[in-house]
């Protein structure tokens, strides 16, 4: 292990709040914000080591100032996201589970258009017919912001809207992607947003080349040209590069007028098209990549790049230590798709699959936090953590309180996690050389008094869905929840096997899978038939999670009734 | 005439400042301000009559927010634009004359593109090689706000930057239009705004119907769809109402933070295409107009709903009584454009020509100034303005002062003409009915040490190019100045005719025409062979203004130099 990474990791100086001035901790009473979010960024695509030991995956990317942030802040070893990109982005949104949110894969570019692939009556692309289930009842019209009632969509308050009402200067750069063309949730300013650069219903960019002027070319338009950047046609300045610098413009005013401001700074990158970033692309080459690996990793090591010019950028204005910056993705790495060149299924190794998958490489995510006077740099917080989670953990940074919401919210604040959870693992176990490996640090459990936060809470994760047309076994129609590390995978299509009901038929069935992710980070050794009673418990928790949310479940064709609930199949 | 008409334009009340109260002008000092432009809308495309009679032309489609907004401020009945789009809005961004920025037609989509169609060396479209001129040598890369030097750009610090950093919070909505993609100049940001809605280098919209998505769709892209609008893709809003609802919205975060703001709100209409406002077109078929026509006017009613929409948000928000509101259009109504309906060369009767040309039709243009507390609502103003007055009168209106710029301003504030000015008309003249007749109100001259503004002082219009690829013998290589109720045109072409030099020459091979716009509002009557002497005066003046500018002439192919400047040919 390079030891310049094991001491970024672990050996940030402790910042105790001792140490804090009584200033900086009133100026910190309305912290600026940044949320710093990736599209199809994989656990293992950064020099930061989440795992439990640093994986040969770790160092394939120069990604230095995600290291810089990790030595600043809290590295949350266990955050998860849905395993698409519409269903987190929206469970950021409202604080809700995406299965409560019946928000559950990615939203169409176009209003009434179901993007899943199992067909029901209502779909008009992607319709199979020949797949055992027909579609879920889900919200494919996504999040809705307005008084309007719109069909399949979901009503709810968003966050930006909150922190804009209490008085922050609430920014969006970059993918947006809650619903559809001719919603209101289309639109940023909607959603609670004063400025809004690129942000739209699109759900990736037709281009990242400027060359390309980001897709606005004279062939087919395909609805997925990236607005607002016309000064870059015809340049040389990759999409990554070209949202950072109107990040950076749009901050002046708050920072003139010392406003609070929230940044939504949300990459297009890394999704597909894989293109390159002229600036990193031939060094990967030089280290024997094939072209499609090189130019992911170009893309990758870009988004670093981004990352350090706001972290500059704060310092040099003088904001930094007034500016929390929360680092996540909005699901695992694409594990499938042959532009990013190597194997397919490997991509996100050592977890098993990637994005859309329930499999712990389609929803666990990297995630890191620096609040200034909060957060020891360098930490290690276990504590599982959600999508539904930010928003009243970033309420609470903001220290709004009393608002009032359409929705329920599901998640609960990591704020006590990040500040007192933060404090109690460097003293117990230290953040010095020398201290607890990463080994220890990850199992390292931080009892709910001090986080306020259940180390055993699950974490639901709920993919009624087909994704493509073609098959994808480990991806369509599952879902899983984790309780503690121990997980619980339910495959839907395999309950069609079931001759009756009972658990053991279930497990037979493969119905139900069950895993140690402490000893099995890869789930490659299903318990269930070993250990039925734990994978009945789990069945159970899902199943009253799910039915407590109403979630929706896909239909099976042939008898007309959607699917059960896990617990039911006990 | 219509009495309500001529009572809403002459009969208002005077709302003297001697019955402001104190805590108004407090608040005055930094009022926030509208400037609300309109694309191609003629001088008497509404029924506030600027002219010295209600023409009928003034009655052809209802305007009645317009007519509400003169009955609250100033009238100006002498004010004029550039003839072409681009020199407008850049002359209002940096306070130069046109011919001075070198930008002088209209800008095209992409970088290093010269629209005019006479072509030199450089050109790259629509050059047209059997033109006795060349093109001359302007600024094709328009406006540049950047640090980077672009080629054929003019470098100069925007209106919205001075205001931005003074403490305005400045919003863009609508059409930019200052500089092709590729160039700073293309984003709104660069200029000083901090929110952007659908600003780009684009000219004019693709489409103006939601129904098309405003030109977002699936056919090939031309570079002109409106960008940020997709909440509204496949609905029913006109674009001229979804601007002005995104308008709306963007003064929700300086209203609550009570910050003053600058809202440019930059209608892209009444520009071609003449797509329909459903809301009012089936009324003006009903008048007996032709499809055109109805399109056309459903589109000017569009507009005055738009007004009528900010007007009352600002009433119902409680800002209206610190909300400086100028309606101004950014050059004549269209005139030779056939999907207008009705006949070409009269669309803006009784003013001769419409856009692009230097006769009155082209650069005429409706101007009303309502400053809360200073103007006095109702009163006609005859001082001449051009589109280089507003930078130091909207700096002057904001309280910004010590400012630094780039380049040298041409323009003059008008600030005083509006307050003092307006309070004089009032006292000298009247507002009441039975008081001054639109004419004499017209003729009423505001002397300089009352305005600040010498009655005389001359209006430059340069147009050195050749508009469409088909000549257009009224509009191609025109100049023309105003100097109190003279006008002199500068025909360049006619040059070529003369044989020697002298006054006489030039008068008898039409070089120069001269008319009296108090007399002859239609430039109907050429006085310059019967006073050869003042057309002489004329083209003096114009001379040494556009001499003083370094003003770019076209080159004489033949000759391989350029169109001598007014007074070398004396």
């Amino acid at each position: 292990m390079d030891k310049r990474i094991k001491r970024a990791l672990l050996t940030a100086a402790p910042a105790l709040c001792t140490a804090c001035s009584p200033a900086l901790k009133d100026a910190s009473e309305r912290p600026n914000i940044i949320f710093f979010l990736i599209d199809d960024f994989g656990w293992t695509d950064s020099q930061v080591a989440y795992g439990e030991e640093v994986y040969p995956y770790n160092l394939r990317y120069d990604t230095p100032n995600m290291l810089r942030l990790a030595g600043k802040g809290a590295i949350m070893t266990n955050a998860y996201a849905c395993s698409l990109s519409s269903p987190t982005r929206t469970a950021l949104m409202t604080g809700m589970n995406s299965a409560h949110e019946r928000i559950t894969t990615y939203g169409a570019l176009v209003r009434d258009t179901p993007t899943d692939a199992a067909g029901g009556t209502t779909g008009i692309i992607n319709d199979n017919l020949d797949d055992p289930f027909a579609r879920s009842d889900w919200n494919w019209n996504g999040l809705n912001p307005g008084d309007t009632l719109i069909d399949h969509s979901l009503q709810a308050t968003p966050l930006a809207r909150l922190l804009k009402d209490s008085g922050y200067f609430t920014i969006h750069v970059g993918k947006a992607h809650w619903a559809p063309a001719g919603t209101p949730g289309a639109s940023p300013y909607n959603m609670g947003f004063t400025v809004n650069v690129a942000g739209s219903n699109a759900g990736y960019p037709r281009s990242y080349l400027s060359e390309e002027n980001y897709g606005n070319t004279k062939e087919l338009w395909q609805g997925n040209a990236v607005m607002n950047l016309t000064e870059y046609y015809g340049g040389d300045v990759h999409l990554t590069e070209a949202l950072t610098r109107e990040a950076l413009k749009t901050l002046d005013y708050p920072i003139a007028h010392k406003e609070p401001f929230y940044l939504y700074m949300s990459h297009y990158g890394t999704h597909t098209p894989i293109q390159p970033d002229k600036r990193f692309y031939q060094k990967y080459r030089d280290r024997g990549m094939d072209d499609g690996q090189a130019k992911y990793a170009s893309m990758c090591e870009g988004i670093d790049k981004s990352l350090g010019d706001i972290m500059d950028y704060l310092e040099k204005k003088g904001v930094a230590d007034n500016t929390v910056i929360i680092f996540y993705a909005d699901n695992g790495g694409h594990s499938i798709d042959t532009r990013k060149g190597g194997i397919a299924h490997t991509q996100c190794l050592p977890l098993r699959e990637g994005k859309a998958s329930v499999y712990e490489g389609g929803i666990r995510e990297p995630l890191l936090v620096y609040w200034p006077g909060k957060t020891v740099g360098g930490t290690r917080l276990n504590t599982p953590v959600g999508p539904e989670d930010f928003f009243p953990t970033i309420l609470d940074i903001a220290g709004v309180e009393d608002y009032e919401t359409i929705q329920k919210v599901d998640g609960q604040s990591f704020a006590n996690l990040l500040s007192k959870g933060s404090e109690y693992v460097a003293e117990q176990i230290g953040t010095v050389e020398g201290g607890a490996s990463q080994k220890e640090a990850n199992r390292f459990v931080i009892p709910e008094n001090v986080s306020g936060l259940d180390p055993l809470r699950p974490i639901v994760s709920h993919m009624p869905h087909q994704w493509r047309i073609e098959d994808q076994p480990d991806i369509d129609f599952m879902d899983a929840v984790r309780v503690g590390k121990w997980k619980l995978i339910y495959r839907m299509h395999n309950v069609l096997e079931m001759k009756g009901k009972g658990l053991e038929e279930a497990i037979r069935n493969s119905v139900f899978e069950l895993y140690d992710l402490e000893e099995d980070i890869s789930e490659s050794k299903d318990l269930a038939p070993a250990m039925p009673e734990k994978a009945g418990e789990l069945a159970r928790i899902l199943g009253e999670r799910l039915r407590s949310w109403n979630a929706a479940m896909p239909v099976i064709r042939s008898e007309g009734r959607t699917v059960p609930y896990p617990d039911e199949l006990l």
